[in-house]
């Protein structure tokens, strides 16, 4: 088994994050230090992966995070704690909001990549094609989407899916939907395969898409909905309302994320828990070099109010 | 009157965001426009504001836009409304975020500076005297906050607090509280002296420091409410649930922002609006010259659920 930053950490009595810095930032590291790091990497046989080789210039000692929709609560938690670990090896994070467009989403990629030393691109709406053209030029992590050729975050969103499918089961519903996300999304295609029930949608992966979807639901006579995430679900419970339909006396909804947003409403929010905090920290990992990757991370499901008995 | 931005745009007939450019990245305007734009401009006497002419060197075509926390609801409008807005004159956002922490917000300021041709710095945590020492680099707008000799958008929240204790005094409340944000912040000194009511706090501006004040309300027999912010509001209503307090029957709780949540929400909040996405635009103007500061926009008050009479 190849040696890992911290076999190379142990065995130069550093931390982590220094052996990380030897290789990424040597400018920040003392001499002495970085050649007891070095001394061990040669020992070992450590090499840094791509991603943490080609940060080796150290030019901004900035990363760069964008994100599908900085209004989506998703977001936060994600930037917040990959901020917080890249501070502690001494990068800054500047983030950029693609917007749901996949286009500004290009052209914000392309403007970040001159002012930053590595990206994470988190809930990509681009193709593949399009990500590793634009990957050539800084290291690139990307998060909730499998690229060939570059170190990937995942979120186990199937298994997730696949619980809450059974959990509506058990509660007698036998009319189910799986309200999708954007035609882009990874996370929807997984969700949806791992569901198995039928689709209503592309929908946006807002509150709005949730509202705008009430209606549909009703008229496919569904009792249980699986949305895309807890907005679409936060959403469609307005959206229900508004037709007089109630959740979850009529209608069971699960969500996907566990955003604040559903832990403070009335229904509370039944959901798949997705690791937001765990993503930002290992994508912040993998592009400095102090884990590799792909990394799939487990996601929760969790009960709330806003799933009960299918009526009768 | 001195000649705006707007009169040299007619005068020369071209789109304001031409004659911004004009100044502030000339490269990208072709040389036939500019030289027109100019003879305008000089012919009325136009001289570009403090921030666009520092921004004439259009370094980078991007902005950058500090905000106090990005996981609060309240910025992600204003952070789209001003990327929209720059990116129809050519310029790109970064967002940093500075996790309500001075320290941070000062380190992120000092990175950004030497990336960008211009900072946005919302609901700052730092003292005047540190942002004006900062601002010596590039070109500064301030949002919600006055300082002296930077330009500023500010948004109206004495009207509204006064608008939330006339609306909780006129349903019977006799016993109101303000619970006041953190002490770095202008627009809590703004509400709570047009409020003009006792306070509890300093609190954290967020959902958690919300449900911690909830047993200080229910010690002090307060049975109406203005929050600092939606966040807080939110966090107080889950917090005097747990301690078996219904909101509105029992107290009336008054939230500042209009976030997406406090729509969502059971009870729906009452709410003093904060005009953010106009915020955003007019921030993108102030520092690309289209406008002059200090700005003053509008709030507006609107009654939902979260208020009601009070308890006899």
């Amino acid at each position: 088994m190849a040696a890992t930053i911290r076999d190379v950490a142990r065995a130069s009595g550093v931390h982590v994050s220094t052996v990380s810095r030897s290789f990424s930032a040597p400018h920040l590291v003392n001499d002495t230090t970085r050649s007891r790091v070095m001394a061990a990497a040669d020992a070992l046989g450590y090499r840094p992966n791509r991603a943490a080789r080609a940060l080796t210039t150290g030019r901004t000692l900035n990363l760069g995070l964008v994100v599908a929709d900085i209004a989506n609560p998703f977001f936060p938690p994600l930037i917040k704690a990959a901020q917080a670990h890249a501070r502690s090896g001494d990068y800054h994070v500047f983030v950029a909001d693609a917007d749901e467009d996949p286009r500004a989403e290009e052209e914000l990629i392309r403007t970040l990549t001159k002012q930053v030393d590595g990206v994470v691109l988190c809930s990509p709406r681009l193709s593949n094609e399009v990500i590793v053209r634009l990957a050539a030029d800084v290291p690139f992590v990307v998060v909730n989407r499998e690229v060939d050729g570059l170190p990937s975050v995942l979120m186990d969103v199937a298994r997730g899916a696949r619980l809450a499918v059974a959990h509506l089961r058990a509660l007698g519903h036998t009319r189910l939907a799986y309200l999708g996300g954007p035609s882009g999304s990874w996370t929807s295609r997984q969700a949806r395969a791992a569901a198995g029930i039928p689709v209503i949608g592309p929908n946006q992966p807002t509150a709005q898409g949730g509202a705008d979807a009430a209606e549909a639901v009703v008229a496919a006579g569904v009792t249980g909905v699986l949305a895309y995430n807890d907005l679409v679900a936060l959403g469609l419970v307005e959206g229900l309302a508004a037709l007089g339909v109630r959740v979850p006396e009529d209608v069971s909804v699960v969500g996907v994320d566990d955003i604040l947003p559903g832990r403070l409403n009335r229904p509370k929010l039944t959901t798949v828990a997705m690791p937001t905090e765990a993503a930002g920290r290992t994508a912040v990992d993998l592009l400095l070099g102090a884990a590799d990757g792909p990394v799939t991370l487990p996601t929760a499901f969790i009960v709330r109010e806003s799933t009960g008995e299918a009526p009768r």
